[in-house]
C-alpha cells in the first residue's frame, strides 16, 4: 500500500494515536486503512457414507484435491458462504448444518471455517474452478494430494468423529 | 474508494473476468481490490455466578454496556484476539474456553464471536476503551443498556445454558 485510495497522497507507516500497533495512514488526509483476517467458509459435502472433494483447476495447489471453500464475501453469513462455495465449486446444492471446524491460519492472516453439510442427491460436476469433482470412501481419500493442510486435518477429525458417533467443534490451529 | 493504492490511478467498479461480482479494479495496473467481512473477537469472563460487562467510554455506543469484544488482528487467532479484547478493554487476564455464540451479521459485513472465558480472580478494571467494568449477576444486568444485540442475545443464551446445565455452540443472525 503506497497511496491513499481516498486521496492519491503518500501513505506513512504509524503507529495513530489511541492505537497499539502500526497502520497503514494517510499523510495527508489522516485515514487509516485497517488491515484484517479473511474468512474462509467450505463444507463437507455428506452423501451416505461419502464425502465430496474438488480437483483444484486454479492456483493456488493446482490439481490437489480440496472440499469446498473460499473467500466469504460481504453480505452473507458464514452459512450462505459455505453452501455458495459448495455450489460455485461442485455444483453440489447442500443442506449446511453444524459447524465443524474453525482452522486459524495466522501466517496468512486466515480462519477456515468448515461445515457439515448434507446432499440431497448424488448430483455434482466439475465447473470452472474444480477440473474434477468426485463422492469418495474414507478408503478412497487421496490423502497425498490434499491441497491444504486445513483441509487435511479437517477430514481426519470427520473420520475420526465418524467413527466415535459424534460430531464435535474442533479449533485448530495452523 | 477512489484511487489505486498500488499506482495512483482512477479505481473502477467492475466485473473481473472468471468473477460473478462487482469489484474495485484499478484502470491502469488491474489490481483488484477485495472487501471481505470482518472477525469481532470477544469473550464471556465468568467469575462464580458473575460476568464481567464494560461500560464503553469510545464511539460507537458510548456509554452503554458491553462484554468485552474488538476487531481480530492479522497474525493472531481468534482465541488470542478474544483474550488480547478482554484484557485490553477490561484488564482480566482470562482463560478463553469453548467458543459460544458466532453471530453474523451480513449488514455491516462483519462476524462476532464470543468464546467462554474463566477470569482467575476479580481483578479487573477501567481502560482507555471503558470507563467502567464490572462483575454483574444475572439479576443486574442492565438490560436497556447494552451495547449491541450481539451481546444482548449472546448474554441471554449464556443465562439460558447456564440453567439448563449445558453450554451449547450457538449461530445466530442479526
Amino acid at each position: 500500500m503506497k497511496y491513499c485510495s481516498h486521496c492519491r497522497a503518500d501513505i506513512v507507516t504509524t503507529i495513530p494515536a489511541g492505537d497499539n500497533r502500526e497502520r497503514f495512514m494517510c499523510s495527508s488526509c489522516d485515514i487509516i486503512f485497517y488491515e484484517n483476517p479473511r474468512i474462509i467458509a467450505g463444507s463437507i459435502p455428506v452423501y451416505g457414507d461419502k464425502i465430496l472433494l474438488c480437483k483444484r483447476s486454479i492456483e493456488p495447489r493446482l490439481g490437489y484435491w480440496t472440499l469446498p471453500a473460499g473467500f466469504m464475501e460481504n453480505g452473507e453469513t458464514t452459512l450462505q458462504g459455505a453452501w455458495r462455495e459448495t455450489i460455485e465449486e461442485s455444483q453440489a446444492d447442500v443442506t449446511v448444518g453444524e459447524l465443524f471446524s474453525i482452522c486459524n491460519v495466522p501466517r496468512i492472516n486466515q480462519v477456515h471455517m468448515f461445515y457439515l453439510a448434507t446432499m440431497p442427491s448424488e448430483d455434482c460436476g466439475p465447473t470452472s474452478e474444480s477440473s474434477e469433482v468426485g463422492l469418495y470412501s474414507e478408503a478412497d481419500i487421496p490423502w497425498d494430494e490434499i491441497a491444504f493442510g486445513t483441509v487435511k486435518q479437517t477430514l481426519k477429525r470427520f473420520f475420526a468423529d465418524r467413527k466415535a458417533g459424534l460430531y464435535q467443534l474442533h479449533h485448530l490451529e495452523f
